[in-house]
C-alpha cells in the first residue's frame, strides 16, 4: 500500500462519515433498523419477562403495599436484577401505607324478610370496615356524584347510596371510557357521607357484564374519622341485578359486611437497577412499571407485566451488546396503586441528589399487544420522536401520541424532560382491572414480549440521540 | 319575500352545492365522521353480533362441512337473517365433502417394551385412518418436507415421519409465520409416503407452548388410495417432549389409531342475504365469512366471528337508516376450510347470472381488535381506500396495506374489483386455530363488535364513492 492509497482511503473515510452522518439525520438509518431487529429477535426468541411474570404472580401472587407478597416481590426482583450483571442494583426505602382486607366481604340483598340472594362485592381499598354485625340498609341508587345534590339529605341519610353510571361502551379509548367513571369509586363515599349516607356500593369499572367485583383507590379526603363510611365495590352483572331489584321493590335491604383495616405505614422499597453511562453517566434514563398490586388477582397485567418488560429493557440492551450513553435505570416502583408513594420518592431524592433525568418511559397499561406510546413532551422532542415511527412499524407500532404518560413517572417531570407510556391494545383491559381475574393465564407470551421489544427500541433511539432539549443544551 | 331574495337563495344554494360537492372530494367529510360515529355507536351500544355468536358456538358448536352442525348452522343463521327485514334471504345449493374425525384419536409414546406415555394428537382434516389395530413404528424426525430427499428412502422406509418445524415466533406478522410452516401439514403424508413412511406427525402450527393438537386441511394429491397414510397434529408440548424423547432414544415408536373417513359428497348451503340497492341493483357489493369450521372446538374465531360480524353490517346498514346504492349482500360461504366448495360456487353463480361484483370484503382471521384492512385491488382502487383512512383512525384502525384479502371471495376477483379481508390484532389467533379451545370464551365481545362496526364503515364507504374503476366506467 503506498501513501497515494492511504491519502484515498483517507479520503473514502472522511466521504463516507460525512455520508453516515447525513443518513443518521433521516428518519431510518439502517443501523437503527437492524438494532430494532435484533432487539425484537432477542425478545421473541430467547424472552426472560414471562418466565419473571410467571414466579412473580404464580410463586408470589398478589403484592398489596405493605404485604408479606409486596416484601417477596421485592426480593425476588432485586435477586433476578443482580443476575443480570448491571453495573448497580440497590434498593431506595420508601414508607408505604399498609391496608389489608381482612375476611373476604359478604353481602346480601333482601326483598322481603328471610328472602334474600348473595352478591359479590369487595371493599374498595382503603375503606373503612363495616360494623362487626355488618350494615344493613335501605339503597338510593345515583347515576353519579352528582345526583347527590338533587336527591339531598331527605333521600339519602340513613341508606346506602348506589353509584351505577356504567363505562361508556362506545367510547374507543377505554381509559377514556374508565375516566368518565372512576369518581363515582375514589369520591362516591366522602361526597355521599356528606348527605348522612351509611355506606356506598359502586358499580364495578369493567366494560364486561361478569361477576367479577373490582377494587381500586378511594379517597376519604379530610372526612373526620367517625364520619367515614364503608364503600365497596358490585360486579357488573350484580350491579344490574340490584338495580333491577330496585325498580320492583325501591325499600329492599342491602346487607354487607367487610373486614379491612389500615394500619401504620410501614418500610418498602422501590427496587432499582442500572447500567451506567459511558458517556454521560450522571444523566438518567429511566424505564419501570409498578411492583405492588391489588389483593383480588395476581396482579399480571396491573403491573407485573409493566415490571417484568422494564426489567427486560436492561436485558435485551446487553443482550444485543449497546453500550448506553446516558445511564441507564430500570425502577420497579412500591405503591402506585394506593399512595404513589414510590413515585414520589424516586423524583424526590432525584431532586435531592441532582440527578438530571432526560427521560422516563413507563409500562402500566396491561400486557397486550403493543400499539404505541403516548408522549409527554414539548413540540421539539415530541417531533423527533414521531420522525422514529418508520422504525416502529414493521413492528405494528402505529399510534405516537401526545397524551399523558405513567402516574409512577409522572413526579420526575420538567421542563424539557420527555415522559412517554407504553400504549397496548385496551380493549379487553377493563375486564380484568383490579379483579381476581388479573391473573398470569391472562397475559400472552407473545403480546408481553412484543411490549418488552417495543421499549426497549425506544429507549435505545433516546439513548443514542438524545432528547432535542438534552442536544441544544449540550450544544451551548 | 320578493324575486331577488329569491335569485339570491338559488345562487346561495348552489355555491353550497359547489362547496358540498367540493367537500365530498377531501379525504373526511363530516358526513361520513358523523355516519362512522352512528355505526359504532349503534355496534358498541346495542351489537348483535355477539348472542348470535353464543348461539352458533354454545348452541350449535363445530361445524364442519356435511354435519348435523353446519346444517343447524344453515337454519339458524337464514332464520336471524330473515328477522332483520331485509329484501332477500336464501340458500345457494353446494354440495361439499364430507369428513368426520369419528371416534376420539389415541397416541402414545414407547420407549422400551411396557414402557410409554400417552401424548395428545388429532386427525388432520382428510387424512385416512389408521389400520384398526392402529399403526406402531419408529420415528424419523425432519425439519421440513426439504429433508426427506437428503434422508433418502432408507431411512424413511416404514416408519413414521415427524415434522417438527415451529413457526417462528420472531416473525411479526403471525400468519408470514404460518405460511412458513403449514406445507408439512397440507403436503407432509403426500410427499412422505414417495419415500415409503407409514405415518405422519406434524408439530402444531401454534406459537404457544401447550397441549392442543391443530387440525387442518392436508391433501393427498394423486397418491393412490391404497398408497395413503394416515396424518395426525401433535401438540407443541407434545412434539417438544417427542423430539427429546426420540434424542435419547432413537428407535423408540409410536403409535397412534384414528378413525376418521371420508365420504361421498352431500348437499350443503351458502346462506345469502341482501339489501336491493337503491340506484345500481345489479352491482354487488359482498362481506361475509364462513360458517363452516373444524371440529375440535366450536369455531367460535375461525369463523364463526367472521359470519356474525357480515351479518351485523347488513344489520347496522339497516340501523343508521342507510340506504345502499348498491346491492350489499352478506354471503356466509360453506366449506371454507376443507375444500373452499362454496366460494368457488359463489363466484360460478355470479358469473353465470352475469352479477357485476365491485367489491367483496370478507373476515377470516379471527374476532380480536381490529387493527386495519388488507387490500386487493389496483393503485386507483388502492389510492381511494387509503384516503378514508382519516374516518378509521378514530377507531384505532390504522393499518390499510396492499396484499390478500380472503380465501373464500378470492374466486370472485376480476379485474377492477376490489377484495379486502379485515386484519384484527393476530398474535394471539394461532393460539386457537383449528383447536379445540377455539371457543366462545376466547372472543371478546367488544373486539368482535369493533370489528363488525369497521367492516360497515367500510361498506358504507365503498357503496356510496363506488369504487374508481366503477366510476369512471359509469362516466364513460
Amino acid at each position: 500500500m503506498n501513501k497515494l492509497m492511504n491519502l484515498r482511503t483517507l479520503f473514502l473515510i472522511v466521504i463516507t462519515l460525512g455520508i453516515t452522518s447525513e443518513i443518521q439525520s433521516q428518519k431510518v438509518n439502517v443501523e437503527d433498523s437492524l438494532m430494532m431487529r435484533a432487539i425484537y429477535d432477542a425478545a421473541l426468541l430467547e424472552g426472560k419477562s414471562y418466565s419473571w411474570l410467571d414466579y412473580l404472580s404464580n410463586e408470589i401472587g398478589g403484592r398489596l403495599s405493605g404485604s408479606l407478597q409486596a416484601e417477596q416481590a421485592v426480593s425476588y426482583t432485586e435477586a433476578q436484577l443482580n443476575e443480570l450483571g448491571l453495573d448497580k442494583v440497590w434498593l431506595q426505602p420508601v414508607m408505604v401505607p399498609k391496608w389489608t382486607r381482612g375476611v373476604k366481604e359478604y353481602a346480601f340483598i333482601e326483598t322481603a324478610p328471610g328472602i334474600s340472594s348473595t352478591t359479590d362485592i369487595c371493599a374498595l381499598g382503603g375503606s373503612v370496615a363495616t360494623p362487626d354485625s355488618g350494615l344493613k340498609a335501605e339503597v338510593v341508587e345515583v347515576s353519579g356524584i352528582e345526583d347527590l345534590e338533587r336527591l339531598g339529605r331527605a333521600k339519602i341519610e340513613g341508606k346506602i347510596v348506589f353509584y351505577n353510571r356504567p363505562m361508556k361502551a362506545n367510547v374507543i379509548n377505554t381509559f377514556e371510557a374508565y375516566g368518565g367513571c372512576v369518581d363515582q369509586r375514589y369520591a362516591g363515599a366522602m361526597e355521599a357521607a356528606k348527605f348522612g349516607a351509611v355506606g356506598v356500593i359502586v358499580r364495578s369499572m369493567n366494560l364486561r357484564q361478569d361477576d367479577f367485583p373490582h377494587t381500586g383507590s378511594m379517597t376519604y379526603g379530610d372526612t373526620p374519622v367517625n364520619e367515614r363510611i364503608p364503600a365497596c365495590a358490585i360486579s357488573t352483572n350484580g350491579a344490574d341485578y340490584l338495580s333491577s331489584a330496585l325498580k320492583l321493590k325501591s325499600d329492599l335491604l342491602f346487607y354487607f359486611k367487610q373486614n379491612c383495616k389500615t394500619y401504620d405505614d410501614v418500610q418498602s422499597y422501590n427496587v432499582i437497577g442500572e447500567i451506567t453511562g459511558s458517556v454521560y453517566p450522571k444523566r438518567y434514563m429511566v424505564v419501570g412499571g409498578h411492583l405492588d398490586s391489588w389483593d383480588l388477582g395476581d396482579g399480571s397485567h396491573d403491573d407485573g407485566a409493566g415490571c417484568v418488560q422494564s426489567m427486560e429493557v436492561l436485558r435485551l440492551l446487553k443482550k444485543v451488546n449497546y453500550k448506553p450513553k446516558h445511564s441507564i435505570r430500570v425502577v420497579l416502583f412500591m405503591n402506585e396503586e394506593n399512595g404513589l408513594r414510590g413515585g414520589t420518592k424516586y423524583a424526590e431524592e432525584a431532586k435531592l441528589k441532582g440527578e438530571k433525568h432526560v427521560f422516563a418511559l413507563e409500562s402500566d397499561a396491561g400486557g397486550f399487544t403493543p400499539r404505541g406510546f403516548s408522549i409527554d413532551a414539548n413540540k421539539a422532542n415530541f417531533e423527533q420522536i414521531v420522525n422514529w415511527k418508520a422504525l416502529f412499524e414493521p413492528y405494528l407500532m402505529h399510534s405516537f401520541e401526545l397524551g399523558g404518560s405513567g402516574a409512577d413517572i409522572g413526579p420526575l417531570k420538567e421542563e424539557g424532560m420527555v415522559l412517554a407510556g407504553l400504549r397496548p391494545d385496551s380493549q379487553r383491559y377493563f375486564d380484568y382491572h383490579h379483579a381476581a381475574n388479573d391473573t398470569f393465564d391472562a397475559v400472552n407470551k407473545r403480546e408481553l414480549e412484543l411490549g418488552a421489544a417495543a421499549m426497549t427500541g425506544f429507549i435505545y433511539l433516546m439513548d443514542k440521540y438524545g432528547t432535542k432539549t438534552e442536544v441544544s443544551s449540550i450544544k451551548k
